[in-house]
């Protein structure tokens, strides 16, 4: 054979699952070596470049042994999966040439041969318990006029996370009262704005002074409150919601959602994208009001993004422009290298990150 | 005046606004008076005899002292008001004559002058806070060919609850999994017979051996289990439902809702109608299993029937027949005499009635 052109391929390693709270050392950085080429026989492949990883709450639930038939876990000794924007480097495959651009499904490495590459977010059944284990769901980028690292936001799955819960779970109309919680994050930052352009009063919650400014001054919240420094999460939702709660988007869990409940008004709707707080507790903490639901008839409607991607270019043609007009702003933390995702991915869980949290490998 | 006909009057008053969990010492017997006509100048009033008072979880919180916007709290001193099934004896009101039987909001004595009755519970306004304190919505009974008590249950507000709660909210589809937790109770027992004519599999919970006998043997139910012997209520469920719930009728709240969370199915749907296991702890169980909602993308959704009355003619064209062609039972547990009401309300607490629990005031 011969004239192969070797290349080192650094990767973030799962170590053991993990229990509790994740912690770096549940990853380690490995050196492995790939082929820059698919390798004969492998007929529909392709090998792409890893440009920018997305560090995402969900990642935690791959990351522990998982025993539901929902879910997989990821493979101890083997790099973690997760959304990424890679380039494809060389390609068996009809569907991907060199040279493009995708965003998806890949590992947390340098370089990554994908045998067999789904190009197919948009018709993803929405049952695959592979989608999140295995690489190789990918939606080619067709719109480069942006930074590319917008495909692991506001672009990609927390941009049409955040789309499908406010405009398909939410039910939301003008005038709506909204309340977000982790509102500074990946997608809190976008339901926020798209609640704002409907007409609706917007009140975010965030675990810091820095990240309640970003709310109130950057990305147009009408009120905002850091979580931390409230003694009563009653009396902080009610002095900032005097007439009710219509609508809330749940990133959190717990005890926010149970003061929440207490402030929330008739026919009120809570999607429930995410319990951030809940997802490394050995007993998830209880939820105490739940039969407020009865009399203020509230519907709570968990969701996952999965099962609405084939809405996806409905969602580009009408957020594209927005970030294109400057109508839409996006706040990104972004890590460098490789080197420093363990620290990125484990940082979400303290709040570390102030808007959404990449990792770049490689900036072409 | 002269010449009025007078009457004793028996009453059951609230003493003192309930804290905890209800005793028959909350309540009071009290023999007023009361004029067996309109009195005169009193235009538009309805003068109705009790007949069948309607024992229903619901009345505990009006038994409280209400903080809320959305309920107002009966009167300590005043007889309780409740669903029932009355007899106009005098009217002055077009819309009502003497003789007409009717069912709706009626107060807990022999007789009762309503001065502005409302013939309207198909109308009903959803948010009108008085609509549980007050007496006078009112909706005709046309049909007498089935026992009267069957307006407290099965043709009135626990049917249609039933009927709201099971094809509104739950979203049925034949082959669905159902489970239903207070199953031999007033609606449940109904649920499960709507699901069961759906060609769903269904399960009941309930809380004596009796209970699930009725329930297997005489409703029809696929199985049941009795709670109060269940050592692992996850267990039960898991044995039950080897394929998954893809329905819970949710009547009781706390423990059971954790358990269901854990045997939900993928886009599972939970109508909350009561949590009574919760309405009289100081601090309500905490449920912990919430984020279940997200990756099985469940739906919980309470609601009241009042939202619901506007189908009542709907209910009753499908209902009416299926209970003369005796295709749907209704189990009823009829106490007789005011005297034995406080016992018959509070025995709902301690699920003590078998079947819907009614007080026969008056048998014509």
């Amino acid at each position: 054979m011969g004239g192969e052109l070797m290349s080192n391929n650094k990767q973030v390693v799962l170590k053991h699952y993990v229990t509790g709270f994740p912690k770096e050392s549940d990853l380690f950085l490995k050196t492995a070596t790939v082929e820059l080429k698919i390798p004969h026989g492998c007929n529909g492949a392709v090998l792409v470049k890893n440009l920018y990883l997305s560090c995402d709450p969900y990642l935690i639930n791959h990351m522990k042994k998982v025993e539901e038939n929902y879910a997989d876990s990821f493979t101890p000794g083997s790099p973690i999966v997760g959304y990424g924007v890679s380039r494809v480097v060389d390609s068996s495959n009809p569907h991907f040439k060199k040279g493009d651009l995708v965003w998806g499904i890949t590992s947390w490495e340098e370089y990554t041969l994908i045998k067999s590459p789904r190009n197919s977010i948009q018709n993803q059944e929405t049952d695959d318990v592979t989608f999140f284990t295995v690489p190789g769901t990918f939606c080619k980028i067709l719109h480069t006029d942006v930074p590319l690292s917008y495909y692991t936001g506001i672009l990609g799955m927390p941009g049409m996370t955040a789309y499908a819960g406010f405009y398909e779970v939410c039910s939301p109309k003008k005038g709506d009262t909204v309340f977000i919680s982790a509102a500074s994050g990946a997608i809190g930052q976008l339901v926020g704005q798209f609640a704002k352009l409907m007409g609706c009063y917007v009140v975010g919650s965030a675990g810091s002074k820095d990240k309640v400014d970003i709310l109130k001054n950057k990305l147009g919240f009408d009120n905002a409150f850091n979580y931390k420094e409230e003694q009563d999460l009653n009396a902080a939702l009610n002095r900032c919601f005097p007439n009710g709660i219509d609508i809330y988007f749940e990133n959190v869990g717990g005890k926010m959602l149970d003061a929440v409940l207490l402030n929330m008004n008739l026919h009120g709707r809570v999607a429930v994208c995410g319990m951030i707080s809940q997802y490394n507790l050995d007993q998830p903490g209880g939820v105490h009001n739940l039969a407020c639901l009865i009399i203020k008839r509230i519907r709570i409607e968990g969701y996952v993004v999965n099962d609405y991607y084939h809405l996806y270019p409905k969602f580009l043609d009408k957020v594209l422009p927005l970030v294109k007009e400057g109508k839409i702003t996006y706040v990104e933390d972004i890590a460098e290298g490789l080197e420093s995702a363990p620290g990125a991915l484990v940082g979400l869980f303290s709040g570390r990150n102030v808007g959404k949290q990449v990792v770049a490998v490689a900036r072409e």
